[in-house]
């Protein structure tokens, strides 16, 4: 199976928008759907569902920490019980909407501060992969972290991410903001063109690291997200599936 | 079929506690189970789910508008694609928790001042009809309102309820309050036995009317509710399936 | 006392964007900050308070429902002493951020659905007029509706809009929707110096009606706002104070 | 100036009740009053000031984490600036309903995770320093943590506070828990009559370390709370000022 492109979608609220989903969508093989408690709502994900279902674009769950106004970009200490909890309860209202579409739950990926807090902390990543396994579906994360080790002894099935908008830190570290910077679309090219080539990706300050990537994510709320996605698209379709 | 009798359940939130389910669990056949916009949250869902699964009690969603503070006991007014999209998440984030137990999910009851606007405004019975016909489930509701004529129209199945624990108006309208009193455990039962062999109820200013009912409802938050289920329990055992 | 040009304020969310409230403060004589029940967070509001501050604009509560999904522009059916506490809550936590910043509260206007149940409805007016008596401040509201009879009741300080960027029907009543559309600068700058000069304004389907006006209200989330509230500020500075 | 009994109060929330108010306001001095962000609500704030009012309890600000699931029990990363602005908001929500009121604010105190996080993280302790500067009130907390040194750092009143019904660790470090369990009342007595005589306490395992209280807490929320704080308030009827 080749490389596919995933997106943070129906991050919308109420009247607030965020993100041009039909832009994006075309663009895209997997969805990774908010579930309401970073971004969303009821009547965005039922769109989103729609809009991607159009599209033939799988879609998977967004969950996240409780925290609207953060985004779920500000880490909360949950224990394990409680987090897992959540994340089910964010799961089922997506899977619901799936559900009334036909539309099967394609993977799981975590959102914002959830998402490296999994990369550090074990009982995190343990959380997420109770969720998952409780819907036996695959987990999108970062290679090398809490992600791969903890879903992978679970007998989860993992999938490696690399970032195209987003910048590494000298150790291969995801440097995740609260906002995010508009990028060169192609450069953004260039760097996944080179993870697919040589495995290999390059730090903020020059660094080079070893990078396997089963995808690659764009987020749909950089500013220039729908240039970017296109021009990643192009390039990185000798390795699409 | 004979008749059930059905109860609001799960209505605790973080600390606060609001109820003794496991005190009605055993005395009931079916359990509304609160969705988390009027009561409610992850752990407790879950833990809802896993007590009724104990006791064989089937498991329906009791979705509501969103409304925490006020316990889904205040009206809003949500278009029809707005309400059916926060029936459809709720009911959806509990079928995630029913799917995860091996559980299905047996029906939709809709939640204090939904119930009510449901049984007077028939755009407000459709957008809960869309949600059932979503799902393929039946309904619960009041005879003779909207819920009956709306939900029929729509080819779904309707249970006919009777409230033990509240009141009606000279009309056979439902007095629905913010706060339960206690009522008479022995009168209760009484009454439900009038309801099941003459098909006749008395309204709180002693009027009689017709009253047809499928299931007999109890709510948690009754402060005398498990000795209320108890007798009433006990009183309507003929009239069970 | 000359007219006043009032404007929504503060109605970011988050990373959520709502308005130019940069392009338009300069623009205007006095800004109703929301408060977080229907649009803004703590951030937002100190921000706001200080943009205010730094061009001489005078500040006023804006109240809602609570409601951030629905922007409170879905009706609440909430009782007076509850209402008049979520109003004293949202003004107080404004008060707060003034206080520190140095500002008086200068009036109080609800938002959105409770503009319009207050309008329609004396007991939601008197719940806005409770908070309003408890600061002593002035209330925003239509004119002949129960905002003024009530306002004026009570004994307060009642100033009469009228909305350059909404229509109004044959009978005068305000047309509340959902999201605002760009509107002709040029004409609401005609239209609103007719109702100083004539105290006439026309509905949407051509007919005349008596319109009496101490302030001219534009929301900085129509789409063309700081156009059509710099064209209308240019028009009305004959009549400024 | 002599000790004084404070206890964090008014955290019921809608229809859910936490804490016999009426019980132990006459038994205490100053009362933490939630602002809605762990607990509480608009209306249960504007009773429990009236009740406090009514007891000629002294009033303070209770905020928190925006935590309502959690009860504030649930550490959450925010930056200072917008954790100070949370602070702001909840601390001026609750001024306004002092305002009504005619009472003054008298002090703030962090809640829960917020006021562990301060104790370990200078960071935190500079935001709540920020928003109890802002209103010129004293912050209580715990001796020898950074409440102390960062209040006092930056010129603003400290007090000590002694919990009689937590235990301590053999640092002398407070266990925060979820739930609290009932204690002891005549043992609670005895332990803050020995850090009024000797200023000395003892840890769940036996050691004893130095503990100096301007004030002593008890919480509402602890099963046994109006026995435990009537037995302290007579044992600590000699040192009130």
């Amino acid at each position: 199976m080749g490389v596919q492109i995933n997106c943070d979608m129906g991050e919308s609220f109420g009247l607030y928008r965020c993100g041009d989903d039909e832009g994006l969508m075309p663009l895209i093989h997997i969805a990774n759907v908010a579930c309401g408690f970073h971004a969303s709502d009821p009547v965005v994900m039922r769109k989103t569902v729609a809009l991607a279902a159009r599209h033939g674009v799988a879609v998977g769950a967004h969950p996240s920490f409780p925290d609207l106004q953060g985004f779920g970009r500000r880490e909360m200490k949950m224990g394990r019980d409680e987090l897992s909890a959540a994340l089910l309860y964010q799961i089922g209202a997506l899977k619901g909407f799936l559900d009334v579409a036909g539309l099967p739950l394609n993977h799981i990926k975590p959102h914002g501060a959830l998402y490296g807090a999994a990369a550090r902390n074990a009982e995190v990543a343990e959380a997420v992969a109770d969720a998952a396994a409780s819907f036996g579906v695959p987990v999108l994360g970062m290679a090398g972290t809490h992600h791969e080790t903890v879903y992978k002894a679970r007998g989860l099935a993992f999938q490696a991410e690399y970032y195209v908008d987003l910048d590494y830190d000298a150790e291969g570290r995801l440097i995740i903001t609260r906002e995010h910077d508009a990028k060169d679309p192609t450069e953004a090219a260039r760097r996944a063109v080179r993870v697919m080539e040589e495995g290999i990706a390059t730090s903020i300050d020059g660094h080079e690291f070893a990078m396997r990537a089963d995808c690659v994510c764009v987020h749909s709320d950089t500013p220039n997200a729908v240039d970017l996605a296109r021009t990643v698209h192009t390039a990185l379709r000798p390795w699409f599936g």
